[in-house]
């Protein structure tokens, strides 16, 4: 009998606590898409520092939910990289977080273009959050 | 004593929980993003559309680990969607479900443009997830 209530209420309370991290109205999310371009002699550097950065924030902001970075198969160089904040406050504080510019004072050399694209959420699902 | 059993016991099965859904090595995954002109005048029918398929998809395929549909700012028939599936099964699985061909097919003459870009993971980090 405990074991079956405990196992309820285990499932009950994984199940809050699986959708708390992303639990926010989307209405105030900050979804922004960067698309790069980047020296293919420092191509190798650049994702070393991008990877960590997309670690660091992830795990220690809370107002970072989500970072996805990619390049176009067959053109290894052009990066495209989803950015999901929960709010305002959330996109400006991480812009003052240490791995963050450790990040971009660490690949200022390596970056050819950036361009930044606002955009309006429609619909962001994860298995995480569905909102 | 059963409530600190129960509750470590909870914290240890939501861990579990909240990480299990997105846990397949990355190397698996399938990323695609898709870049979509949409009809003006059908717009807000198109995306109750993308709405409605996405959130299914999400809930009810363990293969689509996260959809992310946003307008270009500005831009509102400008759609990006970043796909992220489990693994090529899963991708394919997903083309042949109700719900994707309602979406596919209900939508055929909204949508001016598509352009499906496949890419190669760098880096995928969510709250419930960093692999």
């Amino acid at each position: 009998m405990i074991v079956r209530t405990t196992l309820a209420l285990c499932a009950a309370l994984a199940l809050l606590t699986s959708n708390s991290a992303m639990a926010q109205p989307s209405k105030n999310r900050v979804v922004r898409i960067a698309e790069l371009e980047i020296d293919p002699a420092q191509l190798d550097a650049y994702k070393a520092f991008l990877a960590e950065e997309i670690e660091a924030s992830v795990r220690l902001e809370p107002g970072v939910l989500s970072l996805s970075a990619v390049s176009i198969k067959g053109s290894p160089t052009r990066i495209r990289i989803l950015e999901i904040y929960a709010d305002q406050a959330g996109y400006e504080a991480h812009l003052l977080t240490p791995h963050f510019l450790k990040y971009k004072n660490g690949t200022a050399s390596m970056v050819k273009s950036l361009t930044l694209l606002e955009t309006d959420p429609i619909k962001l699902c994860t298995k995480a959050d569905c909102g």
